[in-house]
């Protein structure tokens, strides 16, 4: 009985290994992304798409990390402006810094866009690229969330986790096409993600060239270089890649150019966005949210046939276990 | 006897499959390159780089392939504006269009920078993504060079395509960091150089997404986004790669920082320049001439211990064999 039950659950273990999505639920979106896969993998299909060509582009807020309550980035510009603070007492009667230091995100919000600006930029530049990168590994490695007490980076989905590597094993190379900030990602995101840094496009800043004692330094000054948001990605896609992906992967409206220009040059195409339908072990927002909100491109999914995920009804895990 | 000679020829022929540069002379720049790769890959080492860390910069114009007597995406624009003259008529008149369309180049170049920029955004933008690339796809295709007859993409040399195998098989990733055009090197780099359009830097212009007949387009814009030159290489470096390289190639004053930022956090580095001595198999040029100038970036060179390449003494061969 003991070597039945061994035996047992050998074979179960070999069925789970060969499964390359065990988070992902028997469903209609595992069903298409392995459907599309062997597809495109298929020597000989008439969607055979050669290995160069694979190209899958994902989303990172709300996609492959999540991004409640506030933009992750947007937590670390906090955390910057508190630790800054002490060398800016100008800060305590200057808005939205005062509020920010006050702990009222609120209040902070509603002074409107010219202010988050200000504080990106007193937050995010005048140091070389060098500095930023360290500031963001001391931060990701050590601040944590304030609902779930995880890392931020114990905060991706253990789902696309899988689907990248899935995807990878079969010949794709993958790229984040993120708004958020380029030099904010690159530091973690080959370790998180498996996605080296020359994979990584998104939103940046202008950059200076200059000579310190002999020694060249990048300097990140505040202006903004590139937007990769709505539009701006299939162009970030374009400039930064130069080839159109076969697969794209969003959640929300500031995707929805991307899948369509993914699928917008005909063959086998994959469009997928994630929904986040589940209020107990993540969030559920979609049409009324002020982050992530998916609206219009959630109706263009469903006229154009685009693939979306329930996280609630289709994730059958949905952070990956902490260590 | 017959067996002897087989049998020397054999070896001889293992030799020379065992040497990864065989049109390097064996000189200092060969000893280099070889001692260097050597080093970064031995394990153990103090000098040992992961192989996600080997990145590999190139310049494009002048030293993967040739720049005389004009530049070659300047020829190209030259035979576009040709092209394209029957539709605008105005061109006969209008300078520096009508001196082109006389092939006078010196006159056309005479009316300055202003005239020069006008006619790339006549032949550069305007159409889609796809319409320039076919376009150029057309020409690199077709186009013959007007000196050595060759096809443009024959003019790349030939002991620079070793290189960029050898430093391949070595785990290295091989980019493109040039001053010319994103978009007119993506369409061949691969079959040419085995470089891939996303690991192509270059200058680019703005780019505008809209929806035709419901099909999403990407059009070319007049207007610069980002100059990958001198200063813009590193800049271009950081946005685009995200990660210093340790190896860095080019052969004109416009290389010269790339070359500075790849030295500039220590260990070890390789830094080069192509000096273009060769006026019989190629061209002699560097210190005044008006393409490919080779000055400051010389004299640094020599301060700094960069490796500086003859190619008359160090280059067996120059040209690949044409087909």
């Amino acid at each position: 009985m003991k070597l039945l039950v061994s035996t047992l659950f050998f074979a179960l273990g070999s069925l789970h290994a060969q499964d390359p999505l065990p988070s992902w639920n028997d469903n209609a979106p595992k069903k298409a992304i392995i459907a599309f896969v062997e597809k495109v993998t298929k020597e000989g299909s008439p969607d055979f798409v050669l290995p160069n060509e694979r190209i899958a582009t994902f989303d990172n807020d709300g996609t492959l990390w999540a991004e409640q309550p506030i933009y992750f980035q947007f937590a670390f510009a906090i955390d910057r402006v508190k630790a800054l603070a002490p060398q800016h007492p100008e800060w305590k009667t200057k808005e939205p810094f005062a509020s920010f230091l006050r702990g009222d995100i609120k209040a902070a919000l509603a002074g409107g866009e010219k202010g988050l600006l200000e504080m990106m930029a007193a937050t995010h530049t005048g140091m070389t690229v060098e500095e930023f990168s360290k500031i963001v590994m001391d931060w990701i490695t050590t601040a944590k969330h304030p609902k779930t007490g995880r890392l931020y980076t114990e905060m991706v989905y253990q789902p696309m986790i899988e689907l990248l590597a899935y995807l990878r094993t079969n010949g794709f190379k993958t790229f984040i096409v993120s708004g958020g900030g380029i030099e904010f990602m690159r530091p973690w995101t080959e370790k998180v993600y498996g996605i080296p840094p020359e994979q990584v496009v998104g939103s940046s800043g202008k950059l200076k060239f200059e000579m310190r004692d002999g020694k060249p330094v990048l300097v990140k000054l505040p202006e903004v270089q590139f937007v990769d948001d709505k539009q701006g990605k299939p162009i970030g896609i374009e400039t930064f890649i130069g080839r159109r992906p076969i697969a794209a992967f969003g959640n929300s409206d500031g995707d929805q150019q991307m899948l369509e220009w993914t699928q917008g040059d005909g063959g086998a195409r994959l469009m997928m966005l994630v929904h986040h339908t589940d209020a107990e072990r993540e969030w559920a927002y979609d049409r009324k949210s002020s982050i992530g909100k998916l609206d219009k491109a959630w109706d263009e999914a469903v006229a154009k046939g685009w693939t979306v995920v329930s996280m609630k009804d289709d994730w059958a895990t949905i952070f990956p276990p902490t260590k």
